[in-house]
């Protein structure tokens, strides 16, 4: 029982990602497919590399993941297909494997790479604006059917990265940015539980600093402190980030991404 | 083969909910997952309270509701289980589950919680801020799995409820408020069936009122009066409802959860 | 292992679709389940009938789409349910399957239609609100687990069907209008790639007229041209579209559903 995930920016009205469905199960019948997001921000492939990495964890292995976040649909950019450690990716060459490639490179997992060229394996009649259903799904169906990864195509050297913005260390503490806001309006930055360190040992005496806002002290969690309250504290993958308890930090202070974050503290 | 379906306030874009289908797919990979909703108000657990109880009735014996609306996870609120009937739930304690629980006490259903405390049955790691992935979804999988609810953790003999307005009778007729608004704009009211009883034998002489607008006469189905017109009937699941034909009664007459409705009427 | 797809204007908050899934899995525990969309703008039969018969050619053979759209629920409209060609569909009959079955003649399938009036399968209390749950559901779990079509009650012979507009030909060229608008912004015309025919073969010399926009030629694929230009091509079902190279061209032109759109070339 092979699971598939589909993360797209199609949105949820016009019936594509339901599309997707049912050319996987004409090739596979018995995959189990989970959503994980289809309102990623137009175009917007760092915010799908984002919420790849912080998902793929969670699943079996053997898991398909499908990413249709395609601004160079119809255009020479490459499909492929990878393997990453115990599970797949089927994308677009366009960096949206960034963050999931690094960790699983530093973690020593093997990792290998085709070009989704053979037409055996795409829908017989390939448009030029929707390879998520013409060239991915079908990809999908394939390998959660056994099809090995070699039969796709060729190997595929030298995917595409994308820059993500790294923290920068200063004097006293970190500086970094804004790069997801979620449904509830918290502020994720890159600041990570790894570049912390040590100054998590005592929590209350980080200042984290946002546009004029100066929170003092981060928290374990959200309710530790009064309604309405602005909060900084671990998200669940281990990146900083900053709440208001039952409210919309993002609403209440205007944030965006890409807006800068500090964390200050002593050494 | 076991159902389970997820309930949450998490909204659709962040990846959160897919997670928590890998999580449980990890553990029982042949569970069948529906999504029951997760655009639940932030933190209102009186909105999930009341889809949860008109929900549950039409899913087959045996199937898990996962429902994590939690205002207060991280703090010292029980994570639990619970047998309801022939059904299960895996939520905050919270009381999420209070209409269902209250039907089903009628009913003369048996009703078993216990919390979720065993760390067998919980990821290695538990983050502060997202128990649905951490803490619900595992139970749910081991649920789905066969794994006996005591084996979760201790008994918990007294769930957490929450007050739910109950209609006042009127010398003619009864005041109860707006308790939800659906997509459409359909207003439902906490006046039941059950409350109208024998009134419902002469519609036609029930007066609605609802703000500074008055609806003489309830009707059966939406298509008896022209687009355009304000109707009140009886919703799929026995509330008195207001609604517009075709259009939004809640965007036409303004009104918000919570507002008075009356039904008035002779006896 | 049958696959059922849902299509509906409920919105996806307040649990209704959910609810449909329970139902059809008290029925036929083993059934796939894929939402097509449940954003259909309320009401709204031509959008639904659009996204159904551009939708149903990936579906697995046997696959059961149910669509509830549904302005008449309640009233006199008949529920139905149709094979066409080796697929099947559960709605009211308002016209939903119209381009469907209109395609489907011209390639000469076999189509057959039955009311729902058996109350074996239907659920055992049918609301005048919410037939998606009470007939149609069931009835889509019925198909799926071997009930033969004329088990649901007596033959419908003529189907409901709506009128849809089809493009006019000019001297010089088509005028047709704008049919669907999708998440990104694209705007789609029901005008096809049959109609513009020889047209095609030099798509630089076809100018597409939207109010005051004239576009200059054709495009393969929006990424042949810069972030932001406006860009005519067909779509991945063969509709002239007008697209924003990672933009949305409906809220640069202010664009409507209806909105007149001519594709205009020398013969």
């Amino acid at each position: 029982m092979t699971t598939i995930t589909l993360m797209t920016d199609f949105g949820i009205k016009d019936g594509n990602v339901g599309v997707m469905k049912g050319v996987i199960w004409n090739i596979c019948p018995e995959a189990h497919i989970a959503d994980l997001s289809h309102m990623i921000g137009p175009q917007s492939i760092r915010e799908a590399a984002l919420v790849l990495a912080r998902s793929v964890p969670y699943f079996p292995a053997g898991t398909i993941h499908v990413v249709v976040v395609d601004p160079g649909v119809g255009t020479a950019r490459r499909p492929m297909a990878a393997r990453i450690g115990d599970s797949f990716c089927v994308c677009p060459d366009n960096g949206i494997i960034t963050m999931w490639l690094d960790r699983a490179l530093t973690e020593k997992k093997t990792v290998e790479f085709v070009q989704l060229e053979n037409p055996k394996y795409r829908l017989p009649v390939v448009s030029h604006v929707f390879h998520g259903r013409d060239i991915f799904s079908p990809a999908a169906g394939h390998l959660a059917a056994g099809v090995p990864l070699p039969l796709f195509g060729r190997a595929l050297a030298d995917p595409v990265k994308i820059d993500l913005p790294k923290p920068i260390r200063l004097q006293q503490g970190l500086r970094g940015e804004v790069i997801h806001i979620d449904h509830f309006g918290n502020i994720a930055s890159n600041i990570r539980v790894e570049d912390l360190g040590e100054a998590l040992s005592n929590k209350g005496r980080i200042t984290v600093r946002l546009g004029q806002t100066e929170i003092k002290g981060m928290v374990d969690a959200f309710g530790e402190r009064p309604v309405g309250e602005l909060v900084a504290l671990l998200g669940s993958t281990g990146n900083l980030i900053v709440s208001m308890v039952n409210g919309s930090a993002a609403e209440k202070l205007g944030t965006k991404v890409g807006d800068a974050l500090e964390a200050v503290y002593e050494f």
